[in-house]
């Protein structure tokens, strides 16, 4: 058995890309064309989910169906759905009400294009396509009863008790002291579930699966989720605007509790270091079909943006 | 064989505050707890979803469970998760950005209540229930194929071809001089079609159903839906704010398209008439099981609020 290893960063981001490359091929086939009627809706919807991004969620379902042999194009349905999530969580996030950010990935946000009432709209209809494509996708997962299972994970995943949840407990907690428990709370639901939630419905298309391995892998995402957003917390603090694509210092402005914030700076990188530490080990069972999920986590806690 | 007739208005009224009851029941046990974190997202869904409210889609799914002899208590799961996707819709269409209304039903709208940021998550995890509830209920198709099927017929109507369609092509048309054909297209896809997929999918609960009579209770919802939305623009001419919940004259008052606008007031009630005579033409083969759902079609052509 050959020996596993995180590979370089070179080797994941090259690797990303081309996850990267195929969700966007995928998406592209399930958003309804610009010219479909309502266009302007469709044009918002393919604005708000075409426009680049790290598609993390989609690398992670793709790079967990290596790790328990389950092939790319029965997980497309999945990688895309949960991509249509995320990308209708960040058009409803940086609305006025919400955030009130401008740009988004370098461009102006959904609403600045389209106005705050489309915006609503094509985020809402995201959300819906996500369960659509579920249902619907005809290389998805034979068995319908995973397929019910697949809705179930992500429909829990998006809502109030997940990252809908999440976005509540932001949204109070701004220009209000909070603990480290409380912001550990708050990144679990908002960007924790739903990254757990793309690592869970990859392996469970894989039907025979054994149980450990499955938990090992859900606390692997759990690990993986918290360290992601203590690293984007400090390169809110570290990194400047243009690599960011958004205003660099824009949750201290908004007086957002952050890591940094909260336990300093040099202790969330450590923290971050630790939870990588956890997600690799995590792993150990899976030899080197998790390699990518391995350099997926470096990638997590060292990306610049 | 009895003979099936329309039941008098006091007896459909008698039927739909049964029904009404019923789903109200369901969404209490599906809706987390008011103290469940986060609890103010949680109390803002309860209290788009559970401040009362005509039923009438859980009352199209129970109805039309009678006519093809499913049991209610398989229904409870579809009937709720279409209420919720038409609470989540208003909560939604009521916001600043969108119809910026300030009374539904007669009490404050959740925006107002709990502000526009939580209004627009309570809005997007009311949806994300929806889909949950479909997915996991236990009384629910023992089928999981059926289950698949319910998923995406809701998504479907839900989303950008559905529901959402309908408000961005709503959007579209205010202050425009549209004809005839868009105001009915758009009625078609707004409420036109959850009405539809209300019907549709507790047809789809009864395997055996002919595939005939499917399409004849799936003809009957189309011209529901939109003798509905007839008779809503005309109530919004002729009825006071105290009896709508909502100010009078308020589709007038933001220049949007209605019926009576368009068509005068007279040949918009005769048309109502006419698709109220199609709807239950559609019901001929049906006897009297399907005696509630003539019932409600006569209570939404002749409903004064």
């Amino acid at each position: 058995m050959p020996e596993s290893s995180t590979p370089s960063a070179r080797e994941t981001e090259t690797e990303l890309k081309t996850w990267s490359e195929r969700v966007d091929r995928v998406l592209e086939r399930w958003l309804p064309a610009a010219c479909t009627h309502p266009a302007t809706l469709h044009e918002a919807m393919r604005y708000a989910t075409l426009g680049g991004g790290k598609r993390l969620r989609p690398a992670l379902v793709y790079a967990t169906g290596r790790a328990v042999e389950v092939a790319p194009e029965h997980l497309d349905g999945v990688a895309c759905a949960v991509e249509l999530i995320h990308a209708y969580s960040l058009v409803h996030d940086d609305l006025p009400a919400m955030d009130d950010d401008d740009l988004r990935r370098g461009r102006p946000t959904c609403h600045k294009v389209f106005g705050e009432a489309m915006a609503i709209l094509a985020g809402d209809a995201l959300q819906a396509l996500a369960f659509q494509v579920l249902s619907c996708d005809p290389q998805g997962p034979q068995d319908p009863a995973v397929r019910v299972r697949l809705v179930e994970l992500l429909a829990t995943a998006a809502g109030s008790r997940g990252m809908a949840g999440g976005q509540a407990i932001d949204l109070l907690s701004a220009g209000r002291e909070i603990t480290v428990a409380e912001l550990e709370d708050m990144h679990i639901h908002k960007t924790g579930a739903l990254i757990r939630a793309s690592v869970v419905m990859a392996a469970l298309t894989a039907p025979g699966l054994d149980q450990g391995l499955r938990d090992r892998l859900d606390h692997f995402a759990k690990c993986l989720g918290l360290a992601f957003q203590i690293h984007d917390d400090v390169l809110d603090v570290e990194e400047d605007t243009e690599t960011l694509g958004k205003p660099q210092g824009s949750d201290a402005a908004r007086d957002k509790p952050t890591y940094p914030r909260l336990v300093g700076l040099e202790a969330s990188k450590a923290l971050a270091r630790e939870l990588h530490a956890e997600a690799l080990e995590s792993l150990e069972p899976f030899g080197p079909g998790a390699d990518l999920l391995r350099g997926i986590a470096t990638y997590v806690v060292t990306r610049r943006h």
